[in-house]
C-alpha cells in the first residue's frame, strides 16, 4: 500500500485543492470526508477512485477490497486536506459526473423538484437536500449563485442524501422553462401580497418549488416565471423563518 | 463616559465570564451581542443595565439616552468578550429574570408550548425558538440537559424571538404534569410503531410538543408521560430529519 506522509507531496497538494470549485473542476474529482459518506457512496454504487486512510482507521480493519486503490496517509495529511476541524481520517476520491449530457433532458417528472436560487449557507443547503430526500422529492437543482454541491461543508451536511436523489447544477430559468413545457407548475416562496397560503394550494404529483437567498429571497426575474407564490402564515412577531425550516414546511405541506 | 481599554480590567474579566452559565448565575446578568438583539431588547422593554460600545459604533451617533449607563470599550475588549469572530462592537448587559417565582405558575395556556429535551446545538435551539415565535406559540421550555437559553450562540440564533414569546428553564416532567392538570395534551416526537401520523392528529388550541436530542431523541421517561407520539412520514431514504426542520413541520402542521 502506498503511504503518503508529507504535506509537500504533489498528490496532497492536489487533494487540498479539491476544497475549491476550481480545483474540483480541473481535476474532475471531489472528496468525501468520513466513513458515513464513504459508506453511503458505496451503497449508492458511486465510482470511487481511491480511498485515503490513516493508520488509526486502518487498525479498525475495514473491508478495503471494494476500493480500486487505497493510500495510507498521515494524520497531518488528513488534517490538511479535510475541511473539518477533527477529521475522522478516511476520505474517498470520487469522479465528478461528466457534465457532457444536458441535465435537463431525462428529468424524472413523476415527483417534485426543489430549486435553490442563490442559497448561501452550506448547512441550510445540506438540510434542504436531506429534507427533500425525506419528503420523497425527485431531486434538487442548484442554481447559479447557490454554493456548489460538492463544496465540502455542503457534502457533509447532506449526510448521504446526495446519493438518494438527483442533484443537478443548472440555470434555473432553463429548468423552469423545461418544467413548464411538461405542464409542471412552479411555485415561488416570496412573501408578497399576491402570494397564496401554502395550505390552500393543491399541488400535483410533480411540481417545482423554489427557495431563495437567506437574506434577499428569490431573484425578481425568476419570481416572474413562477405560476404561484406561496407564503407560510406567520402568527407571531418573527420577521421570517429560517430558509431550511420554511422549505421543510412547504415540501411536506405540498407533497403528502 | 467611562472608557475601558484593558483586558486586565476587572469589569472586562467579569463580562468575559458571562459566556459561561456559572458566570451568568453568579453575576445575575447576561450579554446581548450586536445592535439587532439590543434593539429587540429595547423594543421589548427589557431592563438593560448598561451598554458597552466601541468608538466606531459611537461614531454612528446612536441614540444612547435610553441606556442608564454607557461604557466605551476598545475593539480589543469587544473581541475578548464576544463569542463571535467579528463582533459588531455593541453589547447590552441585561439582568437575568429573578427566578424566585415558579415558572410553572401563571403559564399562558391559550396557545401551544414547545418543550426542548436535551437539545444540544445552539443553532437548532435558536431556529426552533424563532419558528415557535412565527407559529404563534405561547412559549418554549428549556429542559435540563438542553443548552442554556442565555448561552451566547443560542441568544444570537434566536434573532430577537427570545423577546417575543415566553422562555422558561424547567424540569420537563413537572411541566408535563402541570399541562396534564389543565387537560392540555402533550405530544412526543419519537419514531416508534405506536406513533400517530402528525396530520391525523387534531390538536386543540393549547398543547405541548416535545422535541428531543439530535442523536438520541427524547428520554424514555419523558416519552412515557406523553399522550401521543407523532411521526412525520418519510418517503425517501433519509434516515431522519434535522430536529429544527421536524419541529417546524410539526408546529405548523398541528397549529394552523
Amino acid at each position: 500500500m502506498e503511504k503518503i506522509n508529507s504535506l509537500q507531496n504533489a498528490h496532497v497538494k492536489a487533494w487540498k485543492k479539491l476544497q475549491t470549485k476550481k480545483g474540483r473542476r480541473q481535476q474532475g474529482l471531489y472528496l468525501l470526508d468520513g466513513w458515513h459518506l464513504v459508506n453511503e457512496a458505496l451503497k449508492a454504487k458511486q465510482p470511487i477512485k481511491a480511498l485515503l486512510i490513516t493508520a488509526k482507521q486502518l487498525a479498525t480493519k475495514p473491508d478495503l477490497t471494494v476500493f480500486p486503490t487505497v493510500i495510507e496517509i498521515s494524520e497531518e495529511v488528513a488534517a490538511h486536506i479535510s475541511a473539518t476541524v477533527t477529521p475522522q481520517g478516511v476520505f474517498a476520491l470520487v469522479p465528478l459526473a461528466t457534465s457532457q449530457a444536458d441535465p435537463l433532458t431525462d428529468l424524472d417528472l413523476t415527483r417534485p423538484w426543489l430549486l435553490l436560487d442563490n442559497v448561501q449557507d452550506p448547512g441550510n443547503i445540506g438540510t434542504m437536500v436531506r429534507t427533500a430526500d425525506a419528503a420523497g422529492f425527485a431531486g434538487v437543482a442548484f442554481g447559479r449563485g447557490t454554493v456548489d454541491l460538492h463544496q465540502p461543508k455542503v457534502e457533509r451536511s447532506m449526510q448521504g442524501s446526495q446519493f438518494h436523489l438527483k442533484l443537478i447544477s443548472t440555470d434555473l430559468e432553463s429548468l423552469v422553462e423545461r418544467l413548464h413545457t411538461a405542464d409542471v407548475p412552479v411555485y415561488g416562496s416570496e412573501l408578497n401580497p399576491q402570494a397564496a397560503q401554502y395550505l390552500d394550494v393543491r399541488a400535483p404529483a410533480c411540481f417545482g418549488l423554489i427557495m431563495g437567498n437567506e437574506g434577499n429571497g428569490m431573484r425578481r426575474e425568476l419570481l416572474a416565471l413562477t405560476d404561484k407564490n406561496l407564503y407560510i402564515p406567520i402568527k407571531g412577531q418573527a420577521e421570517s423563518l429560517n430558509v431550511a425550516v420554511a422549505a421543510g414546511i412547504l415540501m411536506f405541506g405540498l407533497y403528502r
